[in-house]
C-alpha cells in the first residue's frame, strides 16, 4: 500500500497510544479504517484506566467502530504487533489488512495472519519502538500482565 | 477432568446464554474458573444488547473476571466452540483449559488450542446444540454478523 497513507493512519494510532500513556495506561493505540478510507473507530489499551483486561488497543478500536456487517477491505492500524488475542480478532472478522507500527519490542501473530491471507505492513517506526521500550523499562510488571506472561 | 465438574461449570455458561437470549441477544455464554475452582467471572454475548461486537461470551467472562496476574490453571467454559478471536484470547493469556458445550453448530479454534497445549473438553451437550440451532435458524443474519461471515 501507499506508505504515506500508512504513516498517516499510524499517526492516529500513535495519538491513541499517547492518550493512553497520559492517562497512566499502557501506550498502545489502534484505529480501524474502512475500505473507503473513512475512520470507523479508534482506541487504546484500557487495562489500567478501566481495570479492563479485554480492552487491548485493537479490540478497543474494533468496539468503538460499532457493529459492522462486513470487515472486507478494512485496515487495522496498531502501534505494536498484535498479540494472539488481537490477531484472532483480525482473522475471525476478516479484516483485510494490518499496519503494524513496530514488531521489535513484541512479536505477535502478524506472520500467522499473513499466512492466512491478511495483508501485513510493518513500518518499523522508531517513535513506536521508543515509546514501548521506555514503557516496558518503566513498568515491566504491567507489561507482562497485559500479555499474560 | 471430572465430567460432573465439567457439567456443573457448563451449567453456569448455559445460564448466561439463556440470559442473553432473554435480553434479545445471541445465546452464547461463558465463565472463567480459577485453578482453585472459584468462579472468577461469567458473561454472555452483548452484540445486540450493548451494540458491542467485541463482547463475545468468552471475552465478556474474561472482562468480568477483572485484572488477573496469571491465568495458569484457569478454565474457560463456553457453550460453543470458541471462534478465532476467543481462541486467541485463551492462547495469549495462557488459560489452561477450555470446556466446550458443543462444537457441532460452529467449529472454532479449539483444535488449534489443543495443539498449543490447552486442555480441551468437548461435552457435545444436546441442550447447547438445540439452543444454537434454534437461534441460527431464527436469526441467521445476526449469527453471520457475529462471526464475520
Amino acid at each position: 500500500m501507499d506508505q504515506t497513507q500508512a504513516q498517516q493512519w499510524l499517526a492516529t494510532a500513535v495519538e491513541e497510544a499517547r492518550a493512553g500513556l497520559a492517562e497512566g495506561g499502557i501506550p498502545i493505540g489502534a484505529a480501524l479504517y474502512g475500505a473507503d478510507g473513512a475512520l470507523l473507530g479508534r482506541g487504546h489499551n484500557l487495562r489500567v484506566q478501566d481495570g479492563d483486561p479485554s480492552m487491548h488497543a485493537e479490540t478497543s478500536a474494533f468496539r468503538n467502530a460499532g457493529r459492522q456487517r462486513s470487515y472486507r477491505g478494512t485496515t487495522m492500524v496498531t502501534t505494536l504487533s498484535p498479540c494472539w488475542y488481537c490477531s484472532g480478532l483480525v482473522r475471525q472478522f476478516g479484516i483485510s489488512r494490518v499496519i503494524v507500527g513496530e514488531a521489535q519490542t513484541f512479536h505477535g501473530g502478524h506472520d500467522w495472519l499473513a499466512e492466512h491471507g491478511v495483508e501485513i505492513v510493518v513500518l518499523d517506526d522508531a517513535g513506536c519502538v521508543a515509546m514501548m521500550k521506555d514503557f516496558i523499562a518503566a513498568k515491566p510488571e504491567l507489561w507482562n500482565e497485559d500479555i499474560g506472561e
